[in-house]
């Protein structure tokens, strides 16, 4: 179990009220933020606490996997140089007994802050660069103790949030604007809509390419999911939505997997595992073949949807 | 590859405008009948004429696996004495280019009539008692001929019509008229809604009896599926639908077959298999080792509800 301290900054209001926390995957000018890395890190059950308007009143736990989301509406112009493309990460938060200041506090506080990537500037002051930032049991026991919190209660009374629960919110309002768009004829709209669900177009063009299911061999067109590999719900253009070099004819179980970021492939056909599945998950899933044989080469065209999905949906 | 006649009788407007056919499952007084269990045999690709006003005006392709459905709305007061509770199978209809009475041609169709279950009677006019009715290749050339319809043609022309997407439509319809029900109050809903996709207290009823896929042993709670087994759509009351004892733990690949009813489990631990399912997709759904050793014993009141399932859910 890890502990977060997450710095709101403009978007506090949107993300406590919503039960999340929002942040793009890069910074502005494209380089990498280990504040945003830390968001691909958390996991169901581990806790953050709130900071926002120089105070801690919330605490949450993270109550789902992270989920590659575009930027949430009711952002509005907040945050308009950021990229659109971000990680969602499901929180359930609890106002805290006894909210307060850091700052007043900031002699019991500073010897507990992290080296690198600190919340707090020295002075007390919130950090202006951080957003999500890892902090050790030592400072998290510390601020329980200054706001009258039990860490151990909030931890067991969230609800779980399925990935599922995520991504369908958020590719129902994308839907909702395909359906408004006025640049796009009505068979257009219904091939996107029915690419959402791995059906029509997408699904025939994922089929004049892939047969089977790489990994587990079932060839059932039945059962099998006509999977994206970069989603559905970040595609940047109705191509991508609908290229079938951007999917898989996967098993149930391995759409799955893959949908959630568990298990990811390579170009020349090795399978990646995610380090949060025991031998036991693996086994039953049935990857065995496939960790042992690998799945098969990918095109040109389908590595560098399968370099998205490395980078961008694998949660390693 | 089956062919079909459907005698509408009071519903075919309902089920040509709505791309399908709904039977009861049992007659009024609750005896088996042989039109209604031609329903549950029904398989994507098959033919059907459609026999309305004494005319055959529409032919169409079964565009899906027959799905356990209550009566459609849209069906109003008409057949107010069937049980609430049938098969629909999805179709999807063409205009016969010449509509014709099969009366007027009855001394050409008498000869290739079914000698048991037949649309016709002797005389040519409709089987009252009818509702769906197979019938022999011969008969159905027979028609295209007199129909100028093409089989070939119709059978290419068709999209599949997956399962999901006529439980979801069902099931929507419910999930509102549970929203609208003043005699709940909103944690009821909620719990029913939840239930829905296997999550909230009906997940947590089933998690105090099962653990793990009884078919994979797939053991990881962020994968497993809480899978109704007497299907939520069909349950006749709150309880049935938070009922831990009417659900199993199943792996993704597991839930979507024997929510199909493309499997089925024994009380004593035996699962049975749908004859459509080839040796090789058996494999690859990882179903050998429990069609060899079994998926263990099931308690008293989980035989109820996979007594239903056998009934009424698993295709056979």
């Amino acid at each position: 179990m890890n502990y977060y301290w997450v710095n709101h900054n403009q978007t506090a209001r949107q993300e406590l009220e919503g039960g999340y926390l929002w942040s793009p995957k890069l910074e502005s000018n494209g380089s990498r933020s280990q504040f945003y890395e830390f968001m691909r890190e958390a996991r169901p059950g581990d806790s953050v606490v709130s900071y926002a308007g120089q105070l801690i009143s919330n605490v949450g736990v993270v109550a789902g996997f992270p989920v590659s989301a575009p930027k949430p509406e009711e952002f509005g112009n907040i945050g308009s140089y950021w990229s659109n493309e971000g990680w969602y990460v499901p929180v359930s938060w609890s106002e805290v007994p006894r909210p307060f200041r850091p700052k007043l506090h900031i002699e019991q506080i500073r010897p507990l802050l992290p080296e690198r990537y600190s919340p707090l500037q020295e002075s007390g002051n919130g950090n202006q660069k951080a957003y999500l930032s890892k902090i050790n049991s030592a400072l998290m026991n510390r601020l329980a103790t200054l706001g009258q919190f039990a860490l151990a209660d909030s931890a067991g009374s969230y609800e779980a949030v399925e990935p599922e629960d995520i991504t369908r919110a958020i590719e129902d309002q994308i839907e909702h604007k395909i359906g408004e768009d006025e640049s796009m004829d009505q068979t257009e709209k219904e091939a996107l809509i029915k690419a959402r669900r791995g059906q029509g177009k997408f699904r025939r063009n994922v089929e004049k390419i892939e047969n089977a299911c790489r990994v587990t061999g079932l060839a059932d067109a039945r059962l099998l999911v006509a999977s994206h590999i970069k989603p559905w719900r970040v595609c940047e253009t109705a191509a991508e939505r609908l290229d079938g070099a951007n999917g898989l004819l996967l098993s149930p179980q391995i759409d799955k997997v893959f949908d959630i970021g568990l298990i990811s492939f390579k170009g020349e056909g090795e399978i990646v595992v995610s380090e949060t599945l025991s031998k036991q998950t693996i086994t039953s899933l049935g990857l065995l073949p496939a960790l042992r044989d690998g799945v098969g080469r990918f095109s040109g065209r389908q590595c560098e949807y399968l370099d998205y999905h490395l980078k961008s949906v694998f949660l390693g």
